[in-house]
């Protein structure tokens, strides 16, 4: 993979910029994006910034048929003095390029393309919108182009990171949310694609949402695929309880996304000297400790929320309520300062924000 | 659904068609294709035959993102008297209405994509090659088209069903296989996409055919996902064993796709009097078995091969060598039976097959 330079070619027709508290997630992107092909031969070339266009690809091309792609998520945030700062992108590439692995896709150079991503937002800096809460979205997604229908890997990919503006999780601030524990249908297992970020593991959860919707729930928390006993993550979201003056969260075992919020939480604890353990825990074992009073916090972590307190929880008709359907004190710490880095609010001790010149 | 009138644009441009006894699979593609459309206010409308050409799509839709697509592989053959015959072609209709309500993807009218299927058949009919061995293969497929990153079911959606001639599975009559048993990736578990046939199941499972490929087998044999412990299926294929007199397969346990030729298999050896299970069966008790010399045969069964003959299996290293790699009686007699039925050498007496007029 030898440096490649970047071509730019610009949009003669620029968009309107939507007003930035008021934009529905993921459906209005950018100008322009970013596209880098794969050929066996070639390997990835041709790294471009072209105007956010249609794609036209041959109804036989492989991402059609049998879900050869993988993707992420990350996020653009407006700072003081008009600074864009990203959060961790380094941790964005080297995950897609750990989904491409399981996947069978060829690795990108990732320090290659997290340039061309700073290019790309910095011809799009005004797409950046500055109420509180809100930022650019920012989706690297690569998928399997050759024209075949043999089940093997594809000779031919394209990567392509796109860019949406996208307004407050939370309107009005954090709000505890109601989870079911899905006991039915399952995410991922030891083995499968649980740990990679790839398309096929979310489709999967459309009826499993459904049914947490139909019965009240925003969201569902997936237990394991072996024995539905232990606790996984939401839908796309780590989970962190704080049990008893501890902090606790299922360990990375391979069906799990290991998230990059997951990632700097676990940190932080650490560094402010709360304790923390990953590990397994059973959805029945969380149960009896809520029984015996112990069960203080709990929260979702995410790109999309940051952190999403969870006020209740819904298992086999068994209805959890914690701290009283209120933000927890850690939740809103943790909160604040997540976002507070991201928006350089809060002076960033772990070198965690990339300013995007 | 209501029955609508199909709509035909005959391509100005005819390929030329490739000798039948020379084609690599899934490359080559006829002149015209079946599109039709889904949106939540009109349901599935305007269906039409148009000419095969690149789909164009936003680079955020729907099926780059979250995987939400399902599809059916079926085949086109050519009989006597220039008849063509579509074996059991309802089967493959209302099991991608069944992997649709898996992936939260709105049923089709079965009936009436059959009746365009075999229009678009019709039209096509100098594409369904004629040596032996050969056939016209039918991909429908069902995309996820709407232009959203948000995590839920798209609202649009567009079916298509594309064509391709496919020369024999078996240059030079059956030959049995080597197949390896997966013992650390898992293709699918319980309250997962196992039953359903969409796309994420088979490109996660590309790490584990390298694998088995390096190490000289030809296709993978995977087992459960929960305890690695029992037999399930092959990458595209069912899986039969002839064990002491009694045929062995698989149940369906909700992981395991339902094979067509699988269910025709069934119905055959029941017919025939021969004793035929589904039940679970352990990789453990198969060797024990093998180790007692009660191993008969072993075949895959799909719409590819139809039969293909298992002759060693390598698990965990050790080897199995089934019936010293030759054809096992009946893998030869099922295979001669439906593929006689599907070419209409075989009287047909299941009505399994639908002649294109
Ligand atoms: C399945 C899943 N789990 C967890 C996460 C959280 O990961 P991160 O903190 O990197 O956004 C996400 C979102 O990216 C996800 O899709
Ligand atoms: C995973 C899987 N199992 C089994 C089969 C065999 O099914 P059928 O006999 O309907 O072709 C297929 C192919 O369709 C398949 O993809």
């Amino acid at each position: 993979m030898n440096e490649q330079k970047l071509e730019i070619v610009k949009s003669k027709n620029l968009k309107p910029k939507p007003q930035s508290d008021q934009i529905p997630f993921g459906r209005t992107f950018t100008d322009h994006m970013f596209v880098m092909d794969y050929e066996v031969e070639k390997g990835w070339h041709d790294p471009r910034i072209v105007p956010y266009e249609p794609l036209t690809l041959d109804p036989a091309a492989m991402i059609f048929h049998y879900g050869q792609t993988v993707f992420e998520g990350l996020k653009a945030y407006r700072a003081e003095e008009d600074r864009i700062l990203l959060f961790r992108p380094d941790m964005n590439f080297q995950r897609l390029n750990r989904s491409s692995e399981r996947l069978s896709i060829p690795p990108i150079d990732e320090d290659q393309v997290m340039n061309h991503l700073t290019e790309l937002i910095s011809i799009e800096k005004d797409w950046v919108p500055s109420t509180e809460g809100t930022s650019l979205y920012i989706r690297p997604f690569i998928i399997a182009t050759e024209t075949s229908l043999a089940v093997a890997p594809s000779q031919s990919y394209k990567l392509m990171i796109i860019l949406s503006p996208v307004g407050s999780y939370f309107t009005g601030g954090l709000r505890p949310v109601t989870i079911n524990v899905e006991d039915q249908f399952t995410r991922a297992v030891k083995g499968g694609t649980g740990m990679a970020k790839t398309a096929g593991n979310y489709s999967s959860g459309y009826q499993a949402q459904a049914k947490a919707y139909k019965e009240g729930n925003a969201d569902v928390l997936w237990l394991d695929g072996m024995e539905k006993k232990y606790i996984e993550e939401v839908g796309s979201m780590n989970i962190f309880f704080k049990i008893n003056g501890e902090v606790v969260t299922p360990e990375l075992n391979g069906s799990i996304l290991k998230g990059i919020t997951r990632m700097s939480i676990i940190e932080l604890l650490k560094k402010w000297d709360i304790p923390v353990v990953e590990r397994k825990i059973s959805v029945e074992e969380l149960y009896k400790a809520y029984e015996e009073g112990l069960v203080e916090e709990a929260f979702g972590t995410g790109t999309a929320a940051v952190i999403s307190p969870v006020g209740e929880l819904n298992w086999l008709g068994r209805k959890m309520i914690i701290n009283d359907h209120q933000i927890g004190e850690l939740s809103q710490k943790l909160y604040d300062t997540i976002t507070g880095i991201q928006t350089g609010k809060v002076e960033d001790r772990h070198e965690w924000t990339l300013e995007v010149k």
